[in-house]
């Protein structure tokens, strides 16, 4: 019977538990090798308790003797652990993986990455931030690699799938879908005195803090945009973003032809994650299913003056060198300090733009002028709070 | 320069004359090389004069004589004729013919097909007919074909471009959108007094009278439906229809996981034509894209009580051997007598399933079979009209 070794970083996260839900699932399919966690070790040892894997990480390097004690606790004192970046990148080039699912949040998503792919894994890769940072040294790299770069992201999968069996000549156009988020139609106006709590509501998705805040912005989807460039070598001329707020359509292509495809489906990431798992076999499942009779699509143009970052992203993307990766750790940096209450919803595009109009470019810049450029981003964030 | 020779059979429909328009826009890929008409001598001589083709055939014999008397006037003498059904075959078997457009109307479409599969060409498929009356014995040739089988109806063509890619084993359901025809919503009663010309107003696509006819009636997807069966070798069960007024979304594939692919774009049939006349290579062209932005797509259940012609084309289909064959024929012979105002709207349907009640299906039928249960059928429904 095939069975796939899988590494998943950030096993604690919506990603990471949806995964360990198809694992589970699938146990003939899928044999966990390693899990990690930025520090939520209680959940990761009721994990490491049902998946039995060889490795347990966990990022915040403070967290490691109690995460060793708990073990011991439990007698899982088989299980190899480690912790902080050095542990991230163990999980991740480990002899036993097959394939990495790299479900992490924000830019620590990238170093990992870049191992895994360097070990010539398969990369399952629901970080957007590594894209969006390090797209030129992440592909190049992917293009080494005996590994496959696999999307986890909802509209890449989309995109991917719509693009299987079609030659690179034939596309014209990606368009990524947006629900919108919670405020879409909503003027600035209305903004002013979105609270965390309110933001925090997503219409369609259920997703982690982080992310339901850049939905709420459309910065989300602006990442996505950079994303979707590196991953299918498209002109961001060429990629469009529509307003679709039933997350059904989860993004299209649009052929030379004129003919366009779409993938689309209930708005449930365990089907992306289960496709990337399993790719390019596509396994049989129980999930609901979308019963089209009696359904309405909408399709709306974005309003890139209320919601600004989905432009500071195509700015940031087609400047190119080092700017996306400010873009990303701004307003990383903005939306921790939104949520911490330090900021308004509104002064998120604020505080980027300015951060982005503060940098000076490195063109082709290593990881290391992007580890600088991203420290120099969240600081220079924080001393533009007024 | 990559060229390939054309044999178009009905060049003079709606089919055969945009399939002209795609080899008008591109001389340097298709070349004609023979044109046939039903009796649109007229037609098919400007077109002559346009493409220089070797053959050109009347299918109704008793105009060959008028049709040389025409070429000569236009000194197109250098241009072999034939005619009937013989002349048909021969147009589709032709050495100097690489692709086969099938666009005839109606059961004749079956023999030229075949002729065409036997004699290794690839056969662009717009005569729904001939899969839906002799299904398994077109599948059975195909397969056996160096030519490919290419579907050129719109939603045989969206399931054959999602489904590019990828596996067999992966599909759980087809899906046919239907626009529903001009009398989408309206009871039985609403329709009691419908004449031809209401029923050929089509809503979105510009199509010949007698699949307009089929789509108001719903019978169109009915043999959809049969040809889908057979073109992608799907049970009848994972066969769905589903009502979809704006014709955008032009039919789906479900897959195991639970994901969705559609094709989609407007309503245009050179899209398809031009898909399967350059397959594999999508060709570029100038035709209106659609734009998403501040676009609806609905999708309801489609009403069999009042359309009971799509759930006529189940029962045939799953009943199998001869019996799809004669509901065609019923169908093409019923339509042709509403058209000629012999029968109402609503007879239509009525007059397909006596004729259905009195058949005794023979199971694994030949071509020959094939042939005498369509004329069996047409006399039947002539018979039955009261």
């Amino acid at each position: 019977m095939f069975e796939k070794n899988i590494s998943i970083l950030g096993s604690t996260g919506s990603i990471g538990t949806q995964t360990l839900e198809i694992v589970e699932n699938n146990p003939d399919k899928y044999n966990v090798v390693a899990l990690t966690t930025n520090s939520n070790i209680d959940t990761l040892i009721n994990q490491a308790k049902k998946f039995h894997p060889n490795l347990l990480v966990v990022n915040d390097s403070s967290l490691k003797d109690e995460l060793w004690n708990k073990l011991k606790e439990e007698n899982l004192n088989n299980i190899k652990i480690a912790s902080g970046q050095e542990g991230m990148i163990q999980a991740g080039e480990m002899a036993e993986a097959e394939l990495v699912v790299v479900s992490v949040v924000g830019f620590s998503g990238v170093i990992p990455t870049i191992s895994a792919l360097k070990a010539d894994k398969d990369v399952a890769l629901a970080n957007k931030e590594t894209l969006v940072a390090a797209g030129e040294q992440v592909m190049r790299l992917s293009h080494q690699s005996k590994g496959r770069l696999l999307p986890i992201d909802s509209e890449h999968s989309a995109i991917f799938q719509a693009l299987m069996g079609e030659k690179n000549d034939s596309v014209n156009k990606l368009i990524l879908t947006a629900s919108g988020g919670p405020f879409f139609g909503k003027t600035k106006e209305e903004l002013y005195n979105i609270s965390p709590k309110d933001a925090l509501k997503h219409p369609n998705w259920d997703m982690g803090n982080k992310i339901s805040i850049d939905s709420a912005t459309l910065m989300n989807k602006g990442l996505e945009v950079i994303e979707a460039h590196w991953l299918f070598n498209i002109p961001f001329e060429q990629i469009d973003v529509v307003i679709h707020p039933q997350s059904i359509v989860h993004s299209l292509v649009e052929f030379v032809d004129g003919a366009m495809k779409a993938e689309l489906g209930l708005p449930d990431m365990r089907i992306p994650i289960q496709f990337a798992l399993g790719y390019p076999q596509r396994e049989a499942n129980n999930f609901e299913r979308l019963d089209l009779t009696d359904f309405d699509l909408t399709f709306k143009k974005p309003d890139t003056k209320t919601f600004p970052c989905l432009s500071l992203a195509y700015q940031a993307g087609k400047i190119g060198g080092s700017m996306p990766c400010v873009l990303n750790a701004a307003n990383e940096q903005a939306v921790y300090q939104f949520l911490a209450k330090k900021i308004t919803f509104l002064q998120i595009p604020e505080l980027i733009e300015k951060v982005m109009e503060k940098h000076e470019v490195i063109k082709n810049p290593s990881i290391e002028n992007l580890i600088s450029v991203d420290n120099w981003a969240r600081k220079a964030t924080d001393e533009n709070i007024t």
